[in-house]
């Protein structure tokens, strides 16, 4: 492998800091999680401390914590000042920003043990991954596993998932309730949030795998709204059963992202015929190519990994243009196209004339 | 945690970035290292590839090669230019870089599913990952399992043991033969390669746990040196058993490292116990305040992480004044103190006057 070489001229040093960073990421990253769940990072506020500061706020014993400190050094996550250690503004991100901790939650808890198999599961186009959470041949994809993971992996999930809907929703409401529908299919409700807080009195019927569909009814009813919404339970990736019909709106957020292309093309197709004449379809979806900076699109990038590996092995975050020939080819016009928040993208579609 | 944020103004997008570098980092290594596995690294040399030549180059599908090749656009592996994706110098380094590949492999092979362990092993003083290779309470440190770790951790431990020490052993020999010893106690000789390597007829005594040991003593029978080399099983923690005695040298390469101070200071005062008169003690290790650059020290502070949660819970790569005061304090005198190639030390110690 390294017989080869083509490069003429030695890299410079930041090749191989990149190089590096990345070789050791897997030690570096546990050390980061270690230095944040231990309180290294947060006996660093507000200002300088020695590291026998930091044992003393911590607990923990010089070897552990200098060990800790120095890692995180190498990672700019502290640096050395006069005073012994500082945080770096990075380093108060790991501990303080929620986008940060969820993220690293969220690889830790629920794609650490799976992202072994990544190399597997993109050869073989299946989440070789999840056998480490679900240990149920039957299970194909993580949807029809969620409410069977590991409470803390299952936990991390959800906080992930909620993370990113729960700025959406809010802004995607408004939307939505423009067109005033006054029936809505929600098509892989999750936890029936969204169900629960279009609110405007909007009958809701969710869609979903049985054991979630049950998750969400019982949210729906414990919130007394069991009148407004309702549900049914379907196989998603089973196209040959059509959905529901003659709703005003169907509502997708953040569910295109799980299927593969030729799935997603039959979801629309299907989606379409759950509408009336005068229906609208509104798609909610992270596309990579809309992102505002190079640390969005990172995130979008490796959030798609977690599909190879844990999800279905099939699917990811999409570029929108190749999210708008689906939509079309599945016979609908994007009659709206509004960014919402900083990653999010609200395309509304009526059926094409 | 998140309740108390003690920065005012918003941190700058770079901080953003390290902090999500580490949030993500389990599934972005995961991701460069199926891309140089699969071949899509390669695929991109000499000069820049469609995604459609990789498939073809790689027999991966779309799907694949595009994750892939995104996930290393992100990471800093690649990058996209007109003809499609070409390789950066850092993706150069994670094919061809072999201290790249070789600490890669380590990170893998031998500390990712121990990693998952690091936080309770700083916590108890124990290896606890360990237990992810070897599934035996008696084993207490690596060093010990190594004869049975599981074959691709073993042989990814190897490599990176050897890699290092390969480029120590000519630049050191010259120094200890210097001396003219007629003796060599070579303490944790591992596979017998220094004892074998010194030549000029020097008798070298190798001590090591009994089946580090046998694999020395075999190493050396297949090298036809059995007059030459010989050995003795010895659990070097027990610190009340002396080493045999009267010998010119005392060899310990990449050895001190695996110990807490407490044990470095006692395997001291036995090494000093083993020397005639007129010995020298030589030590090679990788001080973290003697690397040449902010990457190797990156490096080296990495595989402290390592001891902690995979080889024994207590020890790490050291600051050179450390080890210079349990030098002191065991009753030695450092003679010598010379670089060896760009990241070793090594200290020739006679006994103090």
């Amino acid at each position: 492998m390294s017989s080869t070489p083509s490069k003429p001229a030695r890299p410079p040093l930041a090749a191989y800091a990149t190089a590096h960073a990345v070789a050791f990421a897997p030690l570096m990253f546990q050390a980061a999680r270690a230095a944040r769940n231990l309180g290294v990072l947060e006996a660093l506020e507000p200002g300088g401390r020695t590291s026998r500061e930091v044992e003393v706020t911590t607990g923990l014993s010089p070897y552990a914590t200098e060990l800790l400190l120095d890692a995180c050094d190498a990672l700019g996550l502290v640096e050395r000042s006069e005073a012994g250690f500082r945080q770096t503004d990075a380093g108060w991100l790991i501990v303080h920003d929620q986008m940060t901790r969820v993220n690293m939650d969220f690889a830790n808890d629920v794609c650490w043990k799976g992202a072994l198999h990544l190399e597997d599961a993109l050869r073989s186009g299946t989440p070789s991954g999840l056998h480490e959470l679900v240990d149920a041949p039957a299970v194909a994809t993580i949807y029809e596993g969620l409410a069977r993971l590991p409470p803390e992996a299952k936990a991390s999930w959800f906080r992930f998932d909620h993370f990113y809907s729960d700025r959406v929703f809010p802004l995607a409401r408004t939307h939505v309730l423009r067109h005033r529908p006054r029936s809505l299919l929600d098509v892989g409700g999750n936890t029936g949030r969204w169900a629960l807080e279009i609110g405007e009195d909007v009958p809701v019927t969710i869609l979903d795998h049985p054991g979630q569909l049950d998750v969400a009814l019982d949210n729906a009813r414990r919130a007394g709204l069991e009148g407004r919404v309702s549900g049914v339970p379907l196989d998603l990736l089973d196209h040959a059963r059509p959905f529901p019909t003659g709703f005003d709106a169907v509502w997708m957020s953040q569910f295109l992202c799980c299927f593969a292309p030729e799935d997603i093309r039959a979801l629309l197709r299907r989606a379409k015929a759950a509408l009336g004449p005068e229906g609208r379809l509104h798609i909610t979806e992270t596309f990579w190519d809309r992102q505002p900076n190079a640390v969005a699109r990172f995130c979008i990038h490796a959030t798609s990994l977690y599909f190879a590996c844990m999800a279905n092995g099939r699917s990811r975050m999409y570029h929108s243009a190749e999210l708008r020939e689906w939509i079309k080819s599945a016979g609908f016009a994007v009659e709206t196209d509004v960014p919402l928040g900083l990653s999010h993208t609200l395309y509304t579609c009526r059926v094409a004339a």
